[in-house]
């Protein structure tokens, strides 16, 4: 950020009066420039044992494989966001069973929030984002080509519940360790 | 949003390709602006069968009654987020129990995450901005002069499950309707 963008002109780091962190302040108008998380909302869209996945057709992960999911936008709720998302990526329809899993990303200054959902019925296709759509069984994820851990992570869990039929909420960080990125459960 | 941050020149409000929503675009650099629902994240903490509220030294809502919380900061996690508000905002040091409610606001773009917590000491006092501190048992809470909907709801909620000894994860919406605000329970 270099510039205030109510008053366009420049801003510089400091410590405001009140306050312990660095911010974006306006050299002129003094207006200051919060900086906050962002929250990416998802689904598991489930068909009988199979989850439905996406393939990306953008940056970041073009060609691997994601469940689908955003950026929460303005005015909505997070699970209105999940529905959202699975239907611009997958032109899937969805009910939302609930939250699954609750991810905080602090490295990249993301929360994500996975539901739990069922497809109303498989007329899915691929939507702007994605190169392909797809469902697959336990077996047949391509662990290896998935684009993020939190949807390894996300999807680790959901089969693991699946068998006892029995799904609990899962709340973590992903932490950064010298060579991997490790799901660490947090309250 | 009248001026691009990152150049300096003005923004327009318009659907960028591949896109269905306006969005704040630099006329100059062609920059979208995305602007994201933010998270404020709280305790309840727990003393005995009493909660510390904090009294509002600040707008909005000063001088009305609220639980530690606040705007999430980059780099933190939301267990983490509460803690550090709860610190700042009473001086108190609490041990998280676990997330417990999580209350969409869409017509303020904000997602409350509030999470129960133990009080490790009572060697709390009003932070910078508080005007007071105080633990109160049900009967006493001022729920005339609570700050927030969300605050008198997780009141409500704590205290209802507090009775029967079984917490449980309240997810839902603040809806505005003609007369006041409503919990209605979401996924």
């Amino acid at each position: 950020m270099k510039y205030c963008n109510q008053c366009g002109a420049p801003v510089s780091l400091k410590i405001p009066a009140d306050d312990n962190r660095h911010r974006h302040v306006c050299d002129s108008c003094e207006l200051i420039h919060y900086q906050n998380p962002k929250i990416i909302a998802g689904c598991i869209p489930v068909w009988e044992n199979k989850v439905l996945l996406c393939r990306r057709a953008i940056e970041p992960r073009h060609g691997y494989w994601t469940l689908p999911a955003g950026f929460m936008e303005m005015g909505e709720t997070t699970s209105e966001a999940a529905v959202r998302e699975t239907l611009e990526e997958a032109n899937a329809r969805v009910e939302i069973d609930g939250l699954y899993a609750l991810i905080n990303l602090p490295h990249v200054n993301q929360v994500y929030m996975m539901f739990r959902s069922q497809l109303l019925d498989l007329d899915f296709l691929p939507g702007q984002e994605s190169l392909e759509v797809a469902l697959y069984a336990e077996d047949d994820i391509p662990w290896e080509e998935l684009a993020f851990t939190t949807i390894r992570h996300s999807l680790k869990f959901y089969f693991e519940d699946q068998k006892r039929n029995n799904f609990q909420l899962r709340i973590g960080d992903i932490v950064k360790t010298e060579d991997a990125y490790e799901f660490v459960i947090s309250p």
